[in-house]
């Protein structure tokens, strides 16, 4: 055969770690014939044993305790940065300053400034680069922008968009890097909120101001104090016209993985919950909500799965993206307009630093994009 | 019988008029015994023909083209001001000084200034008040209310509430005064956002701060300027700490009558939407939500009704909540809490002039309410 | 005005009677104009005291002991039969010879041999017989029944179809004339299975075969045993060549009023469920079902009620029941093929008799129908 | 590492072929440890230049098309029958009899003679057998199962299944070996059915009685006749005194993988479907249904996958189903209950065979299962 091999250098070995891992292995012989053969050169992380006992589990060539040693080794072509968010730029720009192609996970980085550096820094080098903001690879999705684009919902009046989860309700949970403003940068809006944001953006068009106010419920979990926000909610303004709201908590009991939108036009609506993403909520003209099974082979990805009804789960968004990056890398095609790119990454960071300003000064804040 | 006989004179006699008439005919054998009879003494509105044809249907004794005729009349005792939004304040002030009990659509008035006013008149009387905020009478949302006040929420987080309608999403759809801010001081704010508002108050408590965005997406109608907003979008902050989302919209395509609102607290969550009104979703603790049919002899009202299973409609709403008035008239109990006060409308409008100065201003506004 | 007047004699005054009356008090100011005044003139039932307060609760002029003394009321003019299955043949009967127009609760008889007496000594009378199945005047089941007759479905291949409600799960719910064969002949079957069977009539059309299975329970209640079935299941066969299933039980925990269908044809698919009876469930060829809130004015029944997404309940369906049977009497119009004659209730027991034979005989049973 | 490796023979490298290959290869890694490592040792089909691809694809040693060369060779632990239904007994028996674990698609055979004679034949050599009902393996049909077992819905009244499809309600749709009776041995029932069959035993347990009728709608397809079923309905009696219905169909339109049922007993309800299968609905007592969406650590197989919220697709049941009969090799456990052995398959296909009779004798069947 003749496709070329890639080889991936991966950073991070836990949550994403397998999620990753399992997009890449399943790629191979779920998008047949796939753009590239992968070869999962090295995993790294902190704590020997773990990143040892995974790259046997994942069928990584090698374990490494040191980023170094993965962007430094001439065998990687494709550098997949999956650490806490204050180890996001360092490795990446290295990466990408050797020459491999870069995915770094969302949010790109703690702040718009950090996220905007290195998203110049990578930029320049002239590598492929992709912001991990997975669920525009979810079918449904993807659908909707492309009946969006095609102009099915005429002109957006109406976004509103929230990603629920209740997992610190209890105040007994545990602190984690996610609660630490200063591995995290931020809590609910950065980890959760930058998802709404993204999608708000790929789906309705560039956010040119909001209001936000942050919440933290609970101020310390263990001897640890809490720095980061347990909630947010906003209002945003598009720069086409339409108005809304973007929202997320860890405090929404009873919703586990609620990423919902719903997005209203002259012609139509659409509406999404990431628990049920196999289905599309379509409304033509004023007429009610049609539940669309998105699962036919003329949808968005869908060549890759199963006969019509048969329905996927949440880790095949990472089969699509990292499809997606894969044939970019081989065909040198564009990662955007459907993956997110750190252009997009650093943008979403604007958005969030432009709801923590509001939080603070009270005041609506305009949101001015670097270039 | 030893049942007191209610005189009622009612002014505007199309959607809302037939609503309360409804609700009044009703209640004499639906709620046995009724806490009074009522009698039907007179109906008025400016259009002779149309309003004497009401009367006939109706019921009224008589019909009267000028609303003074009304509030003049000692044979009433409840007077029931359906009119425009214009047309609340100067009868229903002449109707209570009259000693009429009194009974006042929503929004109360065109704004606060105007609601404040008004309340304040009528409350020196010492009449009941009433302002129509008839979703509190659903039965999903009153059981929602004892539940929370019985602490099954916990501490309130989260309040995100919407009202969505789509009758003005089609340009050609032609002006009304509801399209005009002179009759109706503002538009999907006042006739719909204050029932979200009030909502939020009853449920969650007071709100204290606010940041707002209005639109008008289709500035003309006919020939007619549009000169209130078709759409606003909210954030919220209570006194009690928890935060949310507020909007209105009259251009969701799709939506008809929906009021939809969720609530997040400590303990667990509520979710209620309008067009399904005979249920209430709940989740205890971090469960799933559990879809209650609220249908059965120990919920609010339900005595009134059929057996558990057997679903009621919207204008159930009325027959409830009128009850409650004859109640408190015959028995002289306090309107508040399960009924909104004049105060409780002035409070709303408080709210709705906040989004509104916000929506001018770029800043979050706090709430001020005047005693 | 030149309305004819209607005057009504009803038996019985409970559940059924509260339903009927509410029926005929609203048609009177929501169908408008209406085709009759409508005149109370006497209710009966066998507790004095009891009959006394309903006539006094629901205006009728005068309450009665004994029946004759209604069937022979010149004043009267339509006989309104809501009395256990055990007293339907014999008033409606004297009810139609005195020349009055008929109505008579579901199930129309015991059994398929007193319905069928019953119906044709009544259609000898020449007056207007309308057996109470007022599910088919929910608006979504009309809708369907429309979309259907317009051969929007195309070929029919499937009904589903059931009635389940839970309140005798509990073992100590006490015994009444429900679970006495003597007086009601049959249990779910007749109560709520001949309601599954009138729709299956009414929208797919007539059954031709069934097999079935009757099962009782709980075998007493209190001191009393139970002489009737608690559930039953059956399969049937249209004569037009579609399958289904048809069910009905009194022990489904968790399912309070439930009457689903499901028809499946070779052009789409309809569903429905009591429980959201504003809500009819479309699928257009093999695209997902599309959720239709039956509310818009070109709707059947709508223009009796409210604005568009402003819900009906339960109680509805007797408000366009009996404006059909007034209208049939004042316009000399047919009760079919939109109403349900006797003789649709002789056939809907005739199908009954077959699941009870089929239970006995393990045979699949045809149906015969007699003239 | 101590692991044992297994190797596996697969028959067939089409849709079911990638389901099985898929979950060997997932299984190495999301369950981990693994009972087992995975050798894929051959692949075998009748297309040769297919199933060399496919063998590339998936990772196979080597390609066969004779499936003996698979069945005789010493380095397969375990056979994976995946071929057509008149491909099962054959080579399954060799392989069984060759000392070899053996899986085979449902339904085992293509009637319960060729079933029965199957399971006698394999289980007489002592080796591992599982039919592949792969929906015990959907986490909330497990969970079902575990609460039934713990006696949480008390004595089981009800049970109503569905196996909803639209394929072949086009009549344009081509023709294939699921459409012809030699090869498929029956259509929906076989295909659907006993996959509802199978939930009804695993859940409710044995089915005692049936009343069948099967239909086809469109009796020729191309230029060949349709020799087997579209649709069938059935009554079914269990031994433990339950009754119910179970149908499929082919032509249901609207509806792509709808196996659906209810349960009901008299302490509470569950209803599941699987195109919403990481759902559990569940009705405590009489209260209604609570949407439980199966993503925690403590639903059986959920700490396979990801956090709680999470949702998995439709192939995850394959892995769960192959790794417990990876683990039932290596640990010398049973397959049953939670699997199905080939005794399950065959009983499945004892109760389709009496819905065929039933259909042709107009009976009620007895079921009597063969030792």
């Amino acid at each position: 055969m003749s496709r070329p091999t890639i080889g991936v250098g991966m950073l991070g070995y836990a949550f994403m770690g397998r999620a990753h891992t399992n997009g890449l292995r399943k790629l191979a012989y779920m998008t047949w014939p796939p753009p590239a053969d992968v070869r999962l050169v090295a995993i790294g992380g902190r704590n020997r044993e773990a990143v040892t006992e995974a790259a046997q589990r994942f069928g990584f060539e090698r374990a490494e305790t040191d980023w170094r040693a993965i962007v430094d080794d001439p065998e990687i072509q494709l550098f997949d940065n999956l650490g806490p968010n204050s180890l996001h730029s360092e490795p990446t720009i290295a990466a990408a300053k050797a020459g491999k192609h870069v995915i770094c996970e969302k949010p790109l980085a703690r702040n718009a400034d950090e996220a905007h550096a290195l998203w110049q820094a990578v930029a320049g080098t002239g590598v492929k680069h992709l912001c991990a903001f997975n669920y525009r690879f979810v079918p449904a999705v993807r659908l909707a922008r492309q009946m969006i684009e095609a102009g099915e919902l005429g002109e957006i009046h109406h976004f509103r968009g929230s990603y629920l989860q209740d997992w610190l309700v209890d105040p007994s949970a545990p602190p984690s890097w996610r609660t630490d403003a200063a591995q995290a940068g931020s809590g609910a809006l950065g980890d959760l909120g930058t998802h709404v944001i993204d999608q708000a953006r790929y789906l309705v068009g560039e956010i040119s101001e909001v209001t936000g106010r942050l919440r933290t419920f609970v101020n310390a979990r263990g001897d640890q104090p809490v720095t980061v926000d347990d909630a947010f909610e906003a209002t945003v303004g598009f720069e086409g016209g339409a108005i809304g709201t973007i929202e997320a908590s860890r405090f929404a009991a009873g919703r586990k993985n609620a990423l919902t939108w719903e997005i209203n036009g002259s012609r139509g609506s659409l509406a999404f919950n990431l628990e049920r993403l196999n289905e599309l909520q379509i409304s033509t003209g004023t007429s009610g909500f049609t539940r669309r099974l998105v699962t036919e082979a003329d949808d968005p990805f869908w060549s890759f799965w199963w006969p019509d009804g048969h329905v996927i789960g949440w880790e095949h968004t990472f089969v699509h993206e990292l499809h997606h990056v894969l044939d970019a890398i081989v065909n040198d095609r564009p990662i955007g307009p459907y993956g997110a790119t750190f252009e997009d990454g650093y943008r979403a960071s604007e958005v969030a630093d432009a709801i923590v300003r509001s939080d603070a000064s009270g005041r609506r804040e305009q949101i001015i994009y670097r270039g």
